[in-house]
């Protein structure tokens, strides 16, 4: 038996197959090694929870040469801030930390436009649920552009309506559906000035992008990645880079989303409400105990194990040895969930006061639009 | 035989029936005499060249009661600038004298996205072909706000993108037409807020607007009148008034155009070259000289009219005068024509040096996108 502490990076390659195999993404593995020689890996990378790229050999070349490489991310000012979306922020920290220019975009037009959020409510949500939990997880302002959609810099604003002559409704309708309407077009052309605009003089110039995504952004990127090429001759925009991570799964097995509360823990969950969920969490354990203690439980099944894996076990050690009395029944669902809990409650009571503390620092993050 | 100096004004109303027949424009003739209570009409307000109106009773009341009101109009960067685009800056820097703030647009996102022209041209041809001539002809910088599109305060954006939220494709393609292109999709939005801006707290706060358009521009009118009313209880923003010229014809007796130089003179034209073209004029002279003399001309067909009335005869005796010549058949189309080039050069020499003034000036007008 073989002990893995990404036990499910072979599934997830089968799951994401068609991504590799008809569009093209990369494995990560493949650049993990080459990116050992300049960076030690955030552990998602190492975990196979980050499992595919595009281009991001570009990166680990800026990196060795010393060049400045951008990050571009963004959240929608939508529901809660759950541990799904703590994973995408903790990569945005990390390579902050390496040294990157970071943009950090708050869709508040996709917001009004498409979820059709008030203003006013995508701005509390963006500030109280978001910013102030990032800077809690360790945000600085070093190298960071924080912005709103509706609140930026002119040359931003060229940038979206020179997009438009880039691309047909028809492209459009197929990346994301037949549904379109005006408010979509308004977000999708400004979506992918987000990502290309750091490239433009203004912003800092010519220079490799690369954008963390989960596999169902891929569309988007590849729609940004033409775009850029067909700029070629009028501005100088590369393609942005991307990878692409596994999900965290919903707490009860199901897709985690901000649209089911029950299928989540958010950062703001008080520690005895969050741990009785994760005590509810489906796990990878057997039928009975008894044949848990014979067949080992299945951790690339199990919502604990993730947690574990993706939040509360840095240490790869550690988390083989979570690995190896899981997969050997030597310690059963129950207790394991205990110790999950104590770690949750822990991260959550600290969280709590630095969110607390971070929640009057927000302003200096990020200049918020009035009314 | 009733002498008029109006004399297209009835063929105007048979022309344009169904737009006050089925769209609710109004004739202007109606709101003329309460205008005369506050200001001294421009002379095509009078002579039937302004023919119908929206709401034109709030610009009236406005007036009496001194409120603040707003004038939004818009250049395409494209081509040269005639004598059919004379007209209409004419009308605006009549508002302009009348007090009012005017918002004057250098639509290069337009020419950009579906006229695709480079932006540089644009800027190139606004600068020189439009805003110099606009001084030249008397345009000054009280209440101007004289802006590109692609260049102006990120509120106008905002309002773009929340405008998006407000219509559906369906209703940008019964307006817009079928081929509709996410470049025109932008281009429509952008003009909706190009007049709507105005009423936002930042840019003067709710208030009167009037936009003086061609027919054509109707249906781009209705549809912002009723995005404006979609934003109750959002925004404050009143339906747009506005008024409708009749176009000058072209000089041989088609469309005037910018596509087509044969059809126009431009401001720009040296003098001699503008009097060929004038010599070779559509006129509403009869087949023979005999024929004439017997039954008159018809000025109501006469592009060289047209001249007289639009441009160069603002005195209303004069031009009756020269109705009367040449409807009772005194005066025939050859020495009609020669009146008219004598002052058709008398206004381009003068206009060329003065356009040479203002040319330093532009940038005292307008903040020009870099690139």
């Amino acid at each position: 038996m073989e002990f893995r502490i990404d036990p499910w990076s072979h599934v997830m390659i089968k799951e994401y197959e068609k991504l590799f195999q008809y569009f093209g993404i990369r494995p990560f593995a493949e650049v993990v090694d080459e990116f050992k020689t300049v960076a030690v890996p955030h552990p998602l990378m190492v975990r196979g929870v980050i499992f595919g790229h595009r281009d991001f050999n570009n990166v680990v070349n800026a990196l060795k040469s010393g060049e400045r490489f951008a990050i571009v991310t963004g959240l929608m000012p939508s529901g809660k801030m759950h541990f799904g979306h703590k994973m995408l922020i903790d990569q945005i920290i990390y390579y902050q930390r390496l040294g990157a220019e970071i943009f950090l975009i708050v869709a508040d037009i996709e917001a009004y436009s498409v979820r059709r959020i008030g203003r006013k409510e995508a701005v509390d949500i963006a500030l109280n649920d978001y910013v102030a939990n990032y800077i809690a997880l360790g945000l600085t302002k070093s190298n960071l552009h924080l912005y709103f959609q509706s609140n930026y810099s002119p040359k931003y604003y060229r940038l979206i309506q020179m997009i438009s002559r880039k691309l047909s409704l028809a492209e459009l309708r197929a990346a994301y559906g037949e549904d379109l309407e005006v408010g979509k077009v308004m977000s999708v052309i400004t979506q992918i000035a987000d990502i290309l605009h750091p490239q433009i003089k203004d912003f800092g110039g010519f220079r490799d992008v690369l954008v963390p995504v989960g596999p169902d952004q891929d569309p988007h990127l590849r729609l940004t990645r033409d775009v850029a090429q067909r700029f070629e001759g009028e501005l100088g925009l590369k393609p942005p880079a991307s990878t692409y991570h596994r999900f965290m799964s919903g707490l009860d097995g199901g897709k985690m989303s901000s649209s089911r509360p029950e299928s989540y823990i958010s950062l703001d969950d008080d520690p005895l409400t969050a741990s009785q969920k994760l005590m509810r969490a489906f796990t990878g354990g057997r039928a009975t105990a008894e044949e848990q203690r014979r067949l080992g439980g299945e951790p690339e099944k199990c919502v604990v194990y993730e947690f574990y894996a993706y939040h509360f076990i840095p240490d790869d050690a550690e988390l083989s040895k979570v690995y190896q009395e899981c997969r050997t029944g030597k310690v059963l669902c129950g207790e394991c969930k205990l110790r999950a809990c104590e770690m949750l409650v822990k991260f959550l009571t600290e969280h709590r006061a630095k969110h607390e503390k971070a929640i009057d620092k927000v302003y200096e993050y990020v200049d918020v639009p009035d009314f």
